[in-house]
């Protein structure tokens, strides 16, 4: 492989999705590889929130209740059909991702009645993590949490061993937060079914990254957020996956309103709604979900196949550089090596990992970290250049060289 | 009393409130008194929005964390301050109403052990009942509807009957969404002590339009919406109360990565974090946030008595001019007529009600329709002025003389 810039600089003359980067804000200022937690501003997003909040709400106040109430749908499908492989119907944008596990989850275990184990991976996202356990605590559940290599991620032997008849829910990430390894969703699965037990996936670190495929891996449940990838703004609403079948036998406990059957009756009693809308709670918050729908259009617009391809080239990148630059200061690649195993991250493990955080900002480098020592890099396939990995990995290799970060605090205040 | 448009109009001249009319967008596009179900655009949110959009999210990106994250538990100061008499640290902008009820009933739930009855209005919103109802199947526990008359509220002596030794939590609306009908909170919490119960709060249609002295009152939680009164916007994030002598007592069902100590830590198990930061679940919706807090400010600037005088007043307009003008149509008042005992809204029961409510939007009224035959009229106590309110009841009036409304459908579309 070829590691000069003027290689870099030749795969961006290349890259089919080049044209994307003019559809965000920002891009020429600094090198951010941190859009797995973050996404960019794109650049019709200020006048599409700017319309609903001055139009919309302005002047069409409650009017306007006749397009907001298809928002939720509206935006699910589009994600359905451009970003995860589901059908119409499927996909809901609504609540916080924690709050849509929860829902989720205890709908599903409640559909799994006389099993007494919910089971999610040890190294899983924390809210992940405390979900499933704060679930499991209120109905005297077991947790079983499988081991997953920090770095390489889930063994499929490891989870076959879990599963059993007491197993209602498996909670799994398709790309893990830190290390980014991708799990195969087919395969989970197949595995989970053969127990008959349920998957919720958490798709938070995958859409928009790689394809999730849901409809073709028969997955049954998932949620995921729309602020990473999908470039949805910070704290945008997530999103919800029920399969088509299943909905009709699951339902979530939180009964509110907009979950409701013929919502405006206000009926004496709650009978969810038909379909995905059942998942639905309180009035969804008009003015993030307009941000949402433009960062879902421009995924969809890409596609999903190109930018999980823009993605592993890109990682292969950072991983080829930290190989040839970097070893010999005493950093490792702390991600899958085989590009198909990976989704759009790659963390690299230094004991200095923090220092080297703050000394990259200083250089206009922003990386992500993830305690205790990683340095998670997130080329985002839609506006990342190869140069832009060439050039964060170079200031990367300088200020090791230097020693540049020795200088910075080694404790990390509350807030990043 | 007066009736004519000219006392109406020396009303607004020595109203110590006029000048807030010009904080708000559209105020002279039609008569608007339905800020009880989406409060008016501020005229200075566009710009606080598209600053976060543009500048924060566009150009500080993952940097402005560092403000974010203190924005729920600062606009939640805020209304503690400013709009519900609270003290400091009491009140979370987090989730939707819905959500917040879900979190906080359970929560309470938990901290009456043994208690098996959760008890609610008959009468109330929808959202409240449901959200009883499912909380209540999932636990085992009865669910004790009192009920109140649909046009003057709640009778104190008939909850004081429905309160005993079983019962764990109370779910109440200080404000009636159909009748206005207001409930004390002190009397209501002083019942519910004696007999060891919970009272939880729903403040949606009472916040930004009474007081609610949440301290003084001796209240225990309660959860309220922003998008009415306090004009934060279409599905804008809702608050949550929990009284400071209670938070370490309670914990929430769901245990998201933002209600945990030290959320960063991203620790192997779930530790809540200290004070009202514990019932917060998953990332806010920063963008909805920013106009949350515009609504709030100019809310606590006006100031909660002020706004709650200037409500009796319109909504006592109103009643006069029902009874002097509309009785003879079949129009009668289905709201308290003692204006100490009404939020800032008033109902009026007409079996046309719905083909009424459309005849007014064609006329440049916007009123809120409540099924099956209520008119609901919402005057705002920051942009509506004594005049709106007469000249909304002369175009009442002139279609319910000339039976305008009549060649209307009498049947609803969904939405409305």
């Amino acid at each position: 492989m070829d590691l000069s810039r003027a290689a870099a600089a030749a795969l961006d003359d290349a890259d089919p999705l080049a044209a994307f980067r003019a559809r965000f804000t920002g891009v020429d200022d600094g090198l951010y590889l941190d859009g797995n937690s973050l996404g960019r501003l794109p650049v019709e997003t200020p006048a599409a929130v700017a319309r609903v909040v001055k139009q919309e709400w302005g002047r069409g106040l409650v009017g306007s209740w006749s397009s907001w109430v298809e928002q939720a749908r509206r935006i699910g499908d589009l994600l359905a059909d451009g970003v995860l492989g589901a059908r119409p119907g499927e996909v809901l944008v609504s609540d916080t991702t924690s709050v849509d596990l929860y829902k989720l989850l205890v709908a599903g275990a409640d559909a799994r009645p006389g099993r007494d184990v919910l089971v999610c991976c040890a190294d899983d996202f924390p809210t992940d993590r405390y979900i499933v356990a704060g679930v499991a605590a209120s109905r005297g559940m077991t947790v079983r949490e499988v081991d997953a290599h920090i770095d390489t991620g889930l063994d499929l032997d490891v989870l076959a061993a879990a599963l059993d008849e007491r197993v209602a829910v498996v909670v799994l990430s398709q790309v893990a937060y830190r290390s980014g390894a991708l799990v195969d969703i087919a395969e989970v699965t197949a595995l989970a079914r053969d127990s008959g037990a349920l998957v919720l996936w958490d798709l938070s670190h995958a859409a928009g990254a790689v394809p999730a495929e849901l409809t073709t891996a028969g997955a049954d449940l998932a949620v995921g957020c729309t602020y990473k990838y999908l470039n949805g703004g910070p704290g945008a609403p997530a999103f919800l996956y029920v399969r088509s079948e299943l909905q009709e036998q699951l339902r979530q406990p939180i009964w509110g309103w907009f979950g409701a059957r013929d919502q405006f009756a206000m009926g004496p009693s709650y009978d969810p709604a038909d379909g995905v809308d059942r998942f639905g709670v309180g009035t969804p918050p008009v003015l993030a979900m307009a941000a949402v729908e433009v960062g879902a259009r421009i995924t969809a617009e890409a596609g999903i196949e190109r930018l999980a391809a823009k993605g592993r080239a890109l990682t292969e990148l950072v991983v080829a550089l930290a190989d040839a630059w970097l070893t010999g200061y005493g950093v490792t690649v702390a991600s899958p090596r085989e590009a198909p195993r990976r989704g759009s991250h790659v963390s690299l493990a230094h004991p200095q990992a923090w220092q080297l955080t703050q000394a990259l900002v200083d250089r206009g480098v922003v990386p992500d970290f993830r305690t205790p020592d990683r340095l998670r890099l997130g080329p985002a396939p839609l506006y990342t250049r190869f140069v832009d990995v060439w050039d964060a990995m170079d200031r990367l290799r300088t200020v090791l060289a230097e020693g540049a970060h020795t200088s910075y605090p080694t404790e990390r205040a509350r807030v990043t």
